[in-house]
């Protein structure tokens, strides 16, 4: 039997995010319902990573095994757009080892994050955090420095997760790809809930000059929720990209 | 009794066009909900253009009669976007005569078209026609200058129109404000029904070089629907500005 990776874009907005779950419409829900029109019979997909409700994708990726053994990437890219819903679009298939899970095959993943600090911009009001407000962003890229590397990262954890908080970022980027637009990205192996989210949160509180560069450094050593920023809100986040 | 205007965007997505009609989701009925809910009482709205279903706006400008004198613009725009989906943006508001009708007051209204000829972006599947295939700009430049002028638009009018189909367009320009992106800029007086999306499915043909630049004239000269090309989709259509 063949197994396929595909790398895959959606827009967020219509689903309750990435996971599967009964009587909700999800990104996993969508994909796995596309293959079973495909294929006849139900296919369990594995994905780099699960994003929340109204979190979009660029670059997000699964895999799954495939019952026609004849199928080749290009088959199964266009078979997958033919049936899945206009929010959801492959950008390529390959085929992978049978062992490949993209979860913990994944070395790096790429988030994006997007704030308009413009003049609202209603068809941008799904894509970009739109928050008007002017953020120093000199000193926001100095408090990103202290995030970089590996850290206990519980204070920028969703409060009711269990998982070890220890997890390891390479670089925190503070981008003005145009006037007016902050984006903020970020490169990690992987991520607690929310993760990216609370960081986007605390440092706009830095871009703000609420707080210092160097309060950034006092809440990830505090290991303490309640010590960061609120969470930003998900519509302007997207997976990037997942390197393997 | 105080009458205002205001100048207001929408993303036309979910809208069953401009028009207020029973039982479906329009524009000028959200609109005119939000003044029920601020004034207790149903308000009548004229608008200067009728968007159809998918078309977008970023300029429409509507008017109507205010039943509490003491609501300033900034009154008006503020309750409004209070009570409004987040689908529609009012971006300003003025006092006007007792008579102003933008129908009829508008002197001159902008229309912008954009067609991606890139890789597909589901983010931009609502806002864009994803046309990929090569256009010759220069042509289409040539084609465009024959409907500038006052002109019989049968040609390029909804078929079941039984209008005046004289019209006076002062510009077509094709602009290329990005890499892949192409962007027709109309400016005109008044059109008649699906004229702008008529006007860029033929103007497509030239771009593509299945039709020569002068058979736009011949197009236009034969005064009838069916010479001309098929009606380009709706969500790349924004009623952009409208002038009085």
């Amino acid at each position: 039997m063949k197994r396929f990776a595909i790398e895959f874009a959606y827009d967020g907005t219509n689903f309750f995010g990435y996971q599967g779950q009964p009587s909700v419409r999800t990104v996993q829900g969508e994909l796995e319902n596309a293959l079973e029109r495909i294929f006849k019979v139900r296919i369990y997909t594995q994905a780099a990573g699960r994003t929340d409700a109204g979190v979009h994708a660029v670059g997000q990726v699964a895999a799954f095994n495939c019952p026609i053994e004849r199928l080749t990437p290009v088959d199964i890219k266009n078979a997958l757009n033919a049936n899945l819903p206009a929010d959801i679009y492959i950008k390529r298939a390959w085929e992978v080892s049978k062992d490949f899970n993209p979860r913990f095959a994944a070395k790096k993943r790429i988030y994006h994050y997007y704030i308009s600090t413009k003049n609202k911009n209603i068809f941008l009001r799904n894509y970009m955090w739109h928050f008007p407000y002017k953020l120093n962003i000199q000193k926001m890229r100095e408090g990103a420095i202290f995030l970089e590397g590996e850290h206990d990262f519980s204070s920028f954890q969703k409060g009711d997760d269990k998982k070890n908080p220890i997890r390891t970022i390479f670089k925190v980027r503070i981008l003005e790809p145009k006037n007016g637009v902050i984006l903020i990205r970020v490169e990690g192996i992987s991520y607690l809930r929310r993760m990216v989210r609370n960081i986007v949160g605390t440092l706009i509180k830095v871009g703000l000059e609420h707080w210092s560069p160097e309060k950034v450094k006092e809440v990830l050593e505090a290991r303490s929720r309640e010590k960061a920023a609120g969470t930003a809100p998900p519509h302007g986040l997207y997976l990037y990209k997942v390197l393997f």
